[in-house]
């Protein structure tokens, strides 16, 4: 029996710039209804001419109106409320990165003051514009993200209005706040939900399994997937998919980041269906919640999924997605736009 | 003030094969007196014979009487008292694989039945065969040596008058069980006292890291430094130097293994000059406590080391080693063997 997803988002994708973008735009485009970008370029995406004229270089790279780019911008503490009000209806949300702790970081935030952040959560709370954190602190690899909790707690505490969107969880100590404070909400990504530590260091080392947060140990999948596959209304797909070129990956010190774009949907709908969870749930967890959660309507898009093997291409225009050469247990069969 | 090591020794070194052993063999023989040769070839060495040949092959390849390879066998639960007697002169110990735990290890022990395991093992007891094992289970990679820590006590108690040598420790769980039990020993390695996971995968991904057991949590590296540096009767240096070529440590899907040897003395020089150890702990971790504990009495050699900056190269003969092309504060000025 055919598997259909209307309108699936991915709130949280990094689409970069320049030959990288126009390399795997079309691998969100086609099948997504939209998607949250990320503003980590170098330099990042903080201003308001910057970030018109990056939506349209992914327009432009995309060329398809059935899918939209949720801009985000690069949080600075110096955002004042004037800017945020004027660069307010062309944004999502704001993104927020701690100082060097993952790719095109360098210019986030160093410590956190809530003080000398108050001012622009603040303005953002007042004007309703979302935040994204990626939250891990520079401690050791395993507890960055637990360590980070307290901050969350921070800062749900002090601005209880703002919605928060811890971005790409992969702990339970992560999962564990979602309903202890009603202002944060959270992405998971569908190699969070797959992978543990085991998959990227436990045989031979595998660099595309290599990611920020770092895949961490089976009780944290395990909370992972429990949200997810309950649909919490807490919780959305974020694939955090983030390409590098196949040369740089496979090299001695690679960067982080996993692509799985092309394979999301894919994967999402064997990981349902081999858990048990409802078509109903995979719905919400990668539409209706971030619909709801956001407040956006994107454009209609029908994905038709079905049951036969999909074999995951060795690379996507030199980028080495997640799985590549491995198969899938589902592949995509037919794509409706509200075009055609 | 110069430093001196007398007659060091790597209790636990892979000397591989072939042109590999040819290619490594001198890092190793040119500044230690004697090593515990690993045996897992493929296939292990596994009988008199076998063990025979690869001993000469080993003193063709090192041409240098001032090293001593101490010959291990691959542990099979097979081996009887009348084998075990017949072999006994020409081995130092046995080596104790889990079958499929690292490299070459797939001919190892599957489950562990202390009493499947007791006739090989009493005869081993009998005849004063130490027994070195490598200690993980195939759990999640960072459990998998703490997990191994009951098989441990089960082996040292079923076995009290077999010397068990924890192979290459990386936990506190293992250094806890060292005065817990009579019969257990330990090898540390320099590189498990240098990094943590934080250090593999913490920033980008370093494959010339990435060894088994995986390194651990800093709080476990700290109890490892705790005893190696106050030279605790129940421990001695073994590097677990392990080659592979750069070709194959820097593909996508690594081997793990890191290689040390040849720096080994200068990095263990540098780490307990920077911890205020002493050189009498330095000198008994890396050789007096291995001699105590096996009944060794290897060839003199003294290894004058000085405080100069060293550039570690970026290969030796296509290898790779720990911390290519940086910078050591010691550096090695002078070996005096027997016979120079």
């Amino acid at each position: 029996m055919p598997l259909t997803i209307n309108t699936p988002l991915d709130m949280h994708l990094h689409l970069r710039d320049e030959a990288m973008l126009h390399n795997i735009a079309k691998a969100s485009s086609d099948t997504f209804s939209g998607a949250i970008i990320m503003p980590n370029l170098v330099p990042p995406v903080s201003s308001k001419e910057a970030l018109i004229a990056y939506k349209q270089r992914i327009l432009l790279a995309t060329n398809d109106n059935s899918f939209t780019p949720y801009m985000t911008l690069f949080f600075k503490p110096s955002y004042d409320k004037i800017f945020l009000a004027s660069i307010k209806d062309e944004i999502t949300a704001i993104k927020l990165y701690p100082a060097g702790i993952t790719t095109n970081s360098e210019e986030g935030v160093s410590g956190f003051d809530i003080e000398a952040l108050r001012p622009a959560l603040e303005a953002m709370s007042d004007l309703e514009i979302p935040l994204c954190v990626h939250g891990e602190t520079n401690g050791f690899v395993m507890d960055r993200e637990a360590e980070f909790a307290s901050i969350y707690e921070d800062l749900a505490s002090a601005f209880p209005n703002l919605k928060i969107i811890m971005e790409h969880i992969t702990t339970k100590s992560s999962v564990d706040l979602l309903d202890k404070y009603p202002n944060l909400y959270a992405t998971i990504t569908i190699h969070h939900l797959l992978i543990t530590l085991d998959d990227v260091a436990g045989g031979m080392l595998q660099p595309h399994l290599f990611c920020k947060p770092i895949a961490k140990r089976p009780e944290d999948r395990d909370a992972l997937r429990k949200v997810a596959l309950s649909a919490h209304p807490k919780v959305m797909f974020g694939s955090d998919s983030a390409p590098h070129p196949k040369e740089a990956k496979e090299a001695c010190g690679c960067a982080a980041g996993v692509f799985t774009a092309p394979i999301a949907l894919q994967l999402l709908a064997e990981l349902f269906d081999t858990q048990d969870a409802s078509q109903e749930n995979l719905q919400a967890f990668i539409s209706g919640n971030a619909q709801a959660i956001y407040g956006i309507a994107p454009t209609d898009k029908v994905i038709t999924l079905e049951k036969t093997p999909f074999k995951v291409p060795s690379d996507y225009n030199g980028v080495v997605p997640m799985y590549a050469n491995e198969e899938i247990a589902y592949s995509i069969k037919e794509i409706q736009t509200s075009q055609s």
